[in-house]
């Protein structure tokens, strides 16, 4: 048993459409979520600046003696995964790995992916889904408004329908579009209604919250308390949109926000 | 005769709005610009992130041995210009006092003023504006993707034909719009469609421009080389759409950059 939080980091709001998938399937666990809102947007910054970023979200996770950490974000994922799981020697989860393996194991073979314009560069997305499905046929799009206007909070106005239908115009017969980056879910009915009642679109949080799920069982890893579980809220740049847009997400009538960093 | 070069920073491309009129009305001083890519955007950054970004780029410019700085953006002009000219021993220009003295001078009363986030907020423009035509009328709109979009190249589609009306729609009877974000000058053909042949909207970069040669020419700082100019532009970050839009902006065929900070 282990009472100690999950750490969650992404660059804004976007990493708050996992946390919701995470409080969902761990209702009586701690998360404490940073929001790098002083650096947003991490999607068109080179994997040298992303590394050094997510290894001070890292530290700060750390400082706040967190059981294990979870990169709530694409760009972050794609660029920096790897390094920060070298660098710290606790348990980090990206959003990529669970997305590949509910892929393969739902046989999806024409994958869409879209995602920050660092993601698709790093190409990240398709060597992943290729290493576990050789013969998948993957189309990447690079989307950089999109993070931007959900931080915005124009999530379902005319300007986000018609910046998505210049993005996804060219992706076509696909079985499942993959939500490369967090803040795409914000988007969802939006980006249903361009790609179609019969393609799968993939919520990255949903298979992260699961991953997470198995690690800390298999791990005897769970909080002991029965109660509801207490999420705690860090910005390294108070002033911006996120309340209002996490507000939304999450249901709730208030987020609580404390500065950081 | 100082021939040493004009230093000019901004957060991306929209600077190279304001150098571009540099390079027209003084054609023979040398540039050195920085773009400050890797930490893009600034618009929605707090005061205090603005401060420490804009000291670093001033702390580059300095090590170049410009002569003067131009801060070639809104947002760090109306967060940061009072304290960079506290803190440095060079003289440091800004937008607003420029473009205001351009107000002023044309007489005008009732005033519409777009920009970013921050520079809404810290509301620089309005009280500048105010100290100088106590009768004016103010309307700020924050106008918080149009930088993005400009960075992603999306000047003229409908996309940001969509935008720029959303964030017009509520600014009416005025006489002049001035552009409080260097990025903005890239819509101005749509911008102007939207408020009309009546309103003078304002290009502070011409501003600026005027105000630097009287500077230079009052103090004798003027390059005595009879030839051309350079321009050498720095990037904090490489990966992005910089170029492009540069090109396009420069009216130039090729714009190389180099590395930074």
């Amino acid at each position: 048993m282990d009472n100690r939080a999950i750490g969650i980091f992404d660059s804004g709001v976007g990493g708050v459409t996992v946390l919701k998938e995470l409080q969902k399937l761990l209702p009586n666990e701690n998360f404490a979520y940073i929001g790098d809102t002083a650096s947003f947007p991490y999607g068109s910054k080179s994997k040298k600046t992303i590394i050094e970023l997510c290894k001070k979200r890292i530290e700060n996770l750390i400082d706040m003696e967190v059981k294990m950490i979870v990169i709530a974000c694409g760009t972050a994922t794609s660029q920096a995964l790897e390094e920060m799981q070298a660098m710290f020697n606790i348990p980090i989860i990206g959003i990529i790995k669970p997305t590949v393996r509910y892929l393969r194991d739902m046989n999806f073979k024409k994958i869409g992916v879209i995602a920050t314009t660092g993601t698709i560069r790093s190409n990240g997305w398709e060597e992943k889904i290729k290493e576990s499905i050789p013969e998948a046929k993957v189309q990447n799009k690079a989307c950089p408004l999109l993070a931007p206007m959900a931080e915005e909070g124009w999530i379902d106005n005319e300007i986000a329908k018609l910046a998505i239908h210049e993005y996804l115009k060219d992706i076509k017969n696909i079985d499942a579009l993959v939500l490369g980056c967090t803040h795409y879910p914000l988007f969802k009915k939006i980006i249903k209604g361009e790609v179609g009642e019969n393609v799968d679109i993939i919520n990255t949080g949903e298979m992260v919250a699961r991953e997470v799920r198995e690690y800390i069982r298999k791990n005897k890893m769970e909080n002991g308390n029965s109660e509801n579980g207490d999420t705690q809220i860090y910005l390294t740049d108070l002033e911006c949109n996120f309340i209002n847009v996490a507000k939304k997400l999450l249901q709730a009538e208030d987020v609580k926000i404390q500065k950081i960093g």
